[in-house]
């Protein structure tokens, strides 16, 4: 019989510098939004709101920033990562062009790494893949390394290639789409969200403990990864996970990402959208019937070149799992989303840029 | 660091008169209709079908009078009820016009009583809250009162005021947008549903057992909960739950309200709308696992002033958990919706009105 | 009190040749498409994105085959199965026109068969179910047959008569909709599902083991039963369910169907859409908690007359719980899918045809 693609692709199977066009284009719509906002309980205003998204200059309501890279991300999949043992990190993500219900998204990938494990059989592989939307223009991309097997322990590697990767996204190199065109709009703004906690207001170290805890049940993590056509097997087979090391299915890291940004509403109620993601790490598992809780530290605050209006706060938010915030102090971290010596409550370690409003700057505060 | 709005309000932070403006614009679609059919069965012909609400005047379908309800309730909670011990009741609930995808929805609330408890630590809020449109137009409001913790049991409370509240929003007050114009469309109607049950048919006193029972799954709860943008820490974290009186995360009581009313249409099949919601109880908690029944009992059958085509009946919808309604008699009931004292299956007393179509007047019996 | 319709038709109350106008029209929406991908992890491409829907000659995106057919068979339940001991077999189904957003679906059955048991005690109904869009047009029909309860044993039946069903629909009876217009298509589409197997690559015999498994939960059954209107109790009444021979909730058969379907993707990429469904058995009860997986066989392939781009595969869709399809030879299931002696993790024996692109005649071959 001829090859019915069944497996996906080992380590042996990447080259540097390949480029694979990814399957299943992907149109999203007024629905996808809907059941994102019932499987996470987002509530950021420019994604609920098409009045208020036209006051910052969209169209209408863009889907929410995670909804979009999660879909994006299933693409890559079956052809990256459906053989990996291990997501190992996320870099240099950029969100470029918000998407809107009607679009059409498909993803591409290019090899950019490959470093064979000494072991021999396993190696990690680099690919930046590239989100489009239907008239070509990029959505968003980013880089992502994962361990894959190889086939065949004994298969000869040619290739070692580790690519230098950027630490954060320059705030030069940010997209910033939303705009606060006048203070009235500010005034708008505020109100759609209830809060008037603004650029100024966050400083490097602060640290905000968000209050709720969300737990997480088998049906709704494997709903939110089936939206994004995401067919790792780990998140749905729970037979065979029975064999696993954890002994049970494992939640998408996407949607533990979806979740811990959507507890950290609280306290950044003001976010107009995500920039990019510098950094991510999956610190530990998390499984159905754990609680999801987060804090989010401020790691730097910038001025965007040319506008006044909306500043970039640099966050790093952190997912915890069955274990408050104020039971995790920030001692007991480690140094750095890279290190692999984290708390065992902390289960995700973002670094991410967002956009949020300035105050006026004329001396007319509004608070 | 500055205020980040985490809290919610305690009973010393609302004044009489005070108007709260509820963050979280919503624009509703599709999507949100299909998601709350998933997750709660409704069957009510006017919402289901484009073809059948236009038949009665409805440029389509608009969504589910309930869950128009639950978004606009979900948006009162950070300020009103966050920091609720219990949900106390509903009165005076109307709707006023519909709504369709695309839809914008905000509230705003004004405190209409306050009442200090005689522990001093908690007091009971009465707030009339108004869903607006993007026009500006009412969707609907109604009140509420929750019993609200004190940050500080000392904390002096000047106003003490309990607002006088409609046992039932009189026929004349009710805004009764469906119209039935011809005999043919009567029997449109009728096909669309399946049944022949009109408003002569339903007389007070009678009682409908409803045939179906629903099991809640906590996914079930959760999503609905979040799909209304509702952020109540008891309904998501079970953790912290673990310590509270039922041990458990509680299902939100609009979830039991779409349910029972779900589980309400057959025998109710020709209902075209609610009009409104007189009163309404949670009488006990229910939590995941709990299977939900209802019986319905017509209150009082009212024609509209100017109108043969449709007429009003108020209903008395009783929810009951893992109790089919044949074994619950009448008798066990207390008096009237306000009463503490009920069946210890009954979770939800609801007195609410609806419109249904008449037979025509002209002698021409349909059936 | 009027009737109001609580129960049901028992096998009495059918008459050969009665037509039934089944309630609760429905419109449908790209809502319901992402809460489907989001319940079964669909990954067509056809039904995914409105660009490859286009190039197949569809104005947009058609809502996936499974999902139509679901919520058509629901509108059926209440009047045809709702007392059904068992839903013994489906027929002659033929997808006969694709359904987009916005359209409205109603359905009518008619009673072509009755047969009662020799226990008097129920019978067996078959119905010719058709399902149409607002504007009259056919979007599919079937025929299935139900065994009935009896109201009352003694009741008389003076109408047998068992129909003539055609094993399967010939291929010049099915409507083949989708186009390959060029070799330039045909690559397009093949990039979209990253596949390059086509109707010559599939010869009957074959088999195809589908390499993923979906654990059901009960939230995510009954949510997909919910979304089709489909109120059957079994699938709803944990409570009543505790005395039934399973003794618990019962997976609805065609959300078997929809999961089989969507494992089926790894190895059938480029099925345009289904045809037909010829046979079909639910061999034994699917419950939360099972473990779904599924393999195919060929059974046929046929040229479709006149037509050189796409041909069509006539698949056996076998489902398995529990046990990966690696374990179940196909030595120990018997013959066709009417045998009643199945391997013991068999739950669904799917005879169907779909339509698939052919290799281009003109002797370019694509791979």
């Amino acid at each position: 019989m001829t090859k019915h693609r069944l497996q996906g692709n080992f380590f042996e199977d990447f080259r540097l510098g390949q480029v694979i066009r990814h399957a299943t284009p992907r149109t999203v719509s007024d629905g996808d939004s809907a059941t994102y906002m019932s499987l996470t309980g987002s509530r950021f205003a420019s994604h609920s709101a098409d009045t208020v998204a036209q006051q910052l200059g969209y169209p209408r309501r863009p889907l929410d920033d995670m909804l979009v890279f999660n879909i994006a991300f299933g693409k890559t999949v079956p052809e990256i990562s459906v053989n990996a043992v291990a997501n190992l990190g996320y870099a240099e993500l950029r969100f470029v062009s918000p998407v809107f219900g009607g679009d059409t998204l498909s993803c591409e990938s290019v090899v950019i790494g490959l470093r064979e494990n000494s072991n021999r059989r396993s190696g990690v592989v680099y690919v930046r893949s590239t989100c489009y939307n239907k008239d070509g223009s990029v959505v968003l991309s980013w880089v992502r390394w994962v361990m894959v097997h190889k086939r065949k322990p004994e298969a000869k590697i040619a290739e070692n290639h580790v690519p230098e990767l950027r630490s954060a996204t320059p705030v030069e190199d940010l997209v910033v789409r939303p705009r606060i065109r006048t203070s009235e709009a500010l005034d708008e703004w505020c109100e759609a969200t209830g809060s008037r906690s603004l650029w100024e207001d966050y400083a490097p170290g602060n640290r905000i403990d968000h209050p709720l805890g969300m737990t997480v049940e088998e049906a709704d993590h494997m709903s939110a990864t089936r939206l994004y056509q995401n067919n790792s097997r780990p998140h749905f087979d729970a037979l065979q996970m029975r064999s696993s090391p954890v002994g049970r299915r494992l939640v998408y890291g996407g949607h533990v990402i979806s979740v811990c940004r959507a507890l950290a509403y609280d306290g950044l109620e003001n976010v107009l959208s995500i920039l990019s993601i510098n950094a991510g790490t999956h610190a530990a598992p998390t499984v159905a019937g754990d609680t999801l809780y987060a804090y989010s530290e401020v790691l730097e605050r910038q001025k965007v070149p040319g506008r006044s209006d909306v500043g970039v706060l640099r966050m790093r938010l952190v997912g915890l799992k069955n274990t408050p915030p104020s039971e995790v102090s920030a001692l007991t971290m480690q140094e750095g989303p890279s290190s692999s010596s984290y708390h065992p409550a902390v289960v995700l370690d973002l670094d991410y840029s967002v956009a949020i409003p300035r105050k006026p700057t004329n001396g007319a505060r509004h608070e």
